[in-house]
């Protein structure tokens, strides 16, 4: 039996945190011991909003430096930019001719802006670019070029691994059975992480605990925690308390015993856990921060993996676009 | 100065008829004179209806067929097939993240199909698909990619000349004067050829003089010209005669003084016309015919001419595109 393709689409969108890293990358990165894994840099998504070409830049830099760190093994598994990969355009179109515009009105991305519009009494579409509407097919065209059967996502992207299996199900009933349909996994045991004020941690709550900064850019964040007011000696709710949660990820299970009770009887402040805290998210990312230090100042390094990945991208995404060009009566 | 490149898109629809080589081929080729020509087979525009490889591959080599039996001369202009250079799809792509929605929600083609959904009391997008609905973007990136700055097109195509000259401002106000914007040739002087009941000549009506088919058939659609039934010997009236006016395309000025005053008088018949018009017409395309087929027993010779074509085209189409991934940040 063949090895199962397994995808990862990550978006160069912002510098990944500690939230993205424990409930995104380490997830992902787990597939390489059972699958054929690739993962690629989804830069031509980004261009539905980033238009300022240093930007692009740096993003891609730094999200490759992130996945590189946290461990992806461009040896034992595929890393690529999706744009060193045309083919995936091509599929993109005859994705698309197979695709009911109806199919694509009922986007939750798409229908959410709508309804945003709407709401403001503006035109349903303000706003929206052709991009953003058919990033779905895209996306798409992203799994169905190089066959993969899995696609680790969030519950919110489920949907667009639905339209994906949509497509190639309507192209395999025109043309016959040439795509694999893929399943979208759905990660249920990761919890969601807390940020620092409680909330998900999320960039765009300005929440997060930043992944491979200086460590004192990561005590601010730390120190940054909310917490009630309550003194030293009070007693405390471990249960309520979002520090608490945050530490839960780090410390070790006996540790964690001795705070829960501390918090209980009182005699443990917030200000030395916090402290404690940081030498344990400190102590986490420093092998990862080394590493991400070490790409980043070096981008032709980043590059270099990165094309050969696509090099190895490239034969799958040649080797299937050429079955479905034969099917469809483009042979070159 | 540099020469300017006029660009020529063929939809592979249905066999070529007198209508269109008179109408679209013969003025398109006459651009050769002036202008660096590229034509292109748009097989991937007919892939948002033809869903049928043979059928297909039939219609691109027929097209391709009629127009070197037409005069493209493939040495002196640039003429291949759109699927042979992929690059279009990327810029397909990338013009999608620089067009508004609402753009392509006013192109006429797609609100002619929802208005004909909502007539019929259904779904706005019945049917229609997301490459019907892209299709202007594609078109654009059709032109854009080539540097074109005359595109010649028929009155109903204007409007996505103008999709594509607002896709490439919207590109250069973001990122530099890096594309050329192309404006459109409408040849207002190319009269309207009458089909054989006197309306417009189009297949849809079912009234065309097949172009390049044996003798045989050319004079059987000759015969079916619709005329009055007057005798031989009544006066008639050319100017309302749809067979006269076809006529009139085909004779010489001498003749066609001598049929009008014989038209006046009384004394020539419709049918000793038809086959006087059916000599001229066989006379006309009979040069060509012997070409076309030629080509058509040997798909290998125009396989061959269009991967030449292919290799020109996109030798061009690198180096534009090369310069558009430079501008947004995506340099390989």
């Amino acid at each position: 039996m063949i090895q199962k393709i397994a995808l990862t689409g990550i978006k160069p969108s912002g510098t990944p945190h500690i939230g993205n890293l424990m409930g995104a990358i380490k997830p992902a990165l787990e597939l390489t011991k059972q699958y054929r894994s690739l993962y690629f840099i989804a830069d031509y998504h980004a261009l539905t909003s980033v238009r300022d070409k240093a930007l692009m830049q740096s993003q891609i830099y730094e999200v490759a430096a992130t996945w590189l760190a946290a461990g992806l093994d461009p040896e034992e598994s595929i890393f690529y930019r999706q744009s060193d990969v045309p083919e995936v355009f091509e599929l993109t179109w005859i994705l698309a001719c197979m695709a009911p515009k109806g199919l694509l009105n009922r986007a939750h991305s798409y229908k959410d802006s709508v309804a945003k519009n709407l709401e403001a009494q503006r035109d349903p579409d303000f706003g929206i670019n052709m991009g953003l509407y058919n990033y779905p097919v895209l996306m798409a065209a992203d799994i169905i070029l190089y066959g993969a059967h899995l696609v680790p996502v969030g519950q919110d992207q489920k949907q667009h691994i639905e339209i994906a299996r949509d497509l190639a199900q309507a192209f395999n009933q025109q043309y016959g059975e040439i795509l694999v349909v893929p399943e979208p996994v759905i990660n249920e045991s990761v919890k969601t992480i807390p940020g620092t004020d409680g909330r998900k941690m999320s960039k765009s709550y300005n929440n997060v605990l930043p992944l491979y900064v200086p460590s004192k850019k990561l005590r601010q964040a730390v120190m940054q925690i909310v917490t009630d007011s309550k003194g030293i000696e009070e007693s405390k709710d471990p249960e309520t308390c979002n520090l608490f949660q945050i530490f839960k990820l780090f410390a070790k299970p006996e540790r964690l015993e001795e705070v829960k009770l501390a918090y209980q009887s009182g005699g443990l402040g917030y200000g030395t856990l916090k402290q404690e805290l940081f030498d344990l998210v400190d102590l986490f990312v420093s092998p990862g921060r080394a590493v991400y230090d070490q790409y980043i100042k070096d981008p032709d390094r980043i590059d270099h993996i990165l094309k050969l990945g696509a090099h190895k991208a490239r034969a799958i995404a040649h080797h299937n676009l050429a079955a479905v060009r034969q099917a469809i009566g483009m042979a070159r």
